[in-house]
């Protein structure tokens, strides 16, 4: 059995840092499309993704901004965390099969539980796919809870 | 059969705006959950969630992010869009049978085929749960694409 641990407002320290890694597959670019509704053929369909500039298909920009909010909510300071903002840079495209690296750093301690955090997604290269800052409201008490358990999704 | 239209820099104009609906439903908790791998039980778990700040299950934030990433690459701009940035603010929860309406509206346009948009996620009350500014480069080319059929995802 998994659980979730939360790292709360009183014991993170300025550059405090975790990070995630993530395969991008076909999977990830059906979920993301279906649950967004983006069904860009840029994203979807390899012979239209070959004729555009980037040459085969690319996942959508948003894949990363989901991971990193899952690397907050589940890592640092993960659960009891609340959202306050992102900023997103899109530098690079995300492709099938790369293996990203999702990279938090606590950058400074706010008043009233907040804190901002750098936010990063690099690729297999080690290049900057995304770059960010998220400012998000730390828990206070320290919780551990049990992963639940999510209905398999079949496509 | 269903064609993605988009609208190309030369015949964009500042205050141009487009909105999508979208009501928000276990599918989506279950979908986001599984792409970003954010199963805090917040999102997921009634009974637990019943117990938080929250008074229940909530989405998770970045489902707002990926329904503005939606609205800007099917809608305005549509198909042809890269995106270069995005900032949100996460102002209200959003809820399971939540109405929204993402809203779009061109803020500025920037050289190089950038514009800026405001990206704004109000819910049926008509109150701002997410509110942002995205900068796209919009596309140079008028193309119509058809719409590529998703597999079926089940759950």
């Amino acid at each position: 059995m998994s659980f979730l641990e939360n790292r709360p407002y009183d014991e993170l320290t300025v550059g405090d840092h975790a990070s995630v890694s993530h395969l991008v597959t076909e999977r990830d670019l059906v979920l993301f499309a279906s649950v967004s509704g983006d069904v860009n053929p840029v994203h979807l369909d390899e012979e239209f993704a070959a004729a555009t500039p980037f040459k085969g298909r690319i996942a959508h920009g948003m894949l990363s901004g989901a991971l990193i909010s899952a690397a907050i909510a589940c890592e640092l300071p993960g659960p009891g965390s609340i959202y306050i903002g992102q900023e997103l840079s899109f530098l690079r495209p995300v492709r099938l099969g790369d293996e990203l690296r999702i990279e938090l750093e606590i950058l400074e301690k706010l008043p009233k539980n907040r804190v901002r955090i750098a936010t990063r997604v690099l690729n297999q290269e080690g290049k900057k796919a995304v770059d960010g800052v998220a400012t998000v409201m730390a828990p206070t008490e320290k919780i551990s809870v049990q992963r639940p358990e999510l209905p398999l999704v079949t496509f």
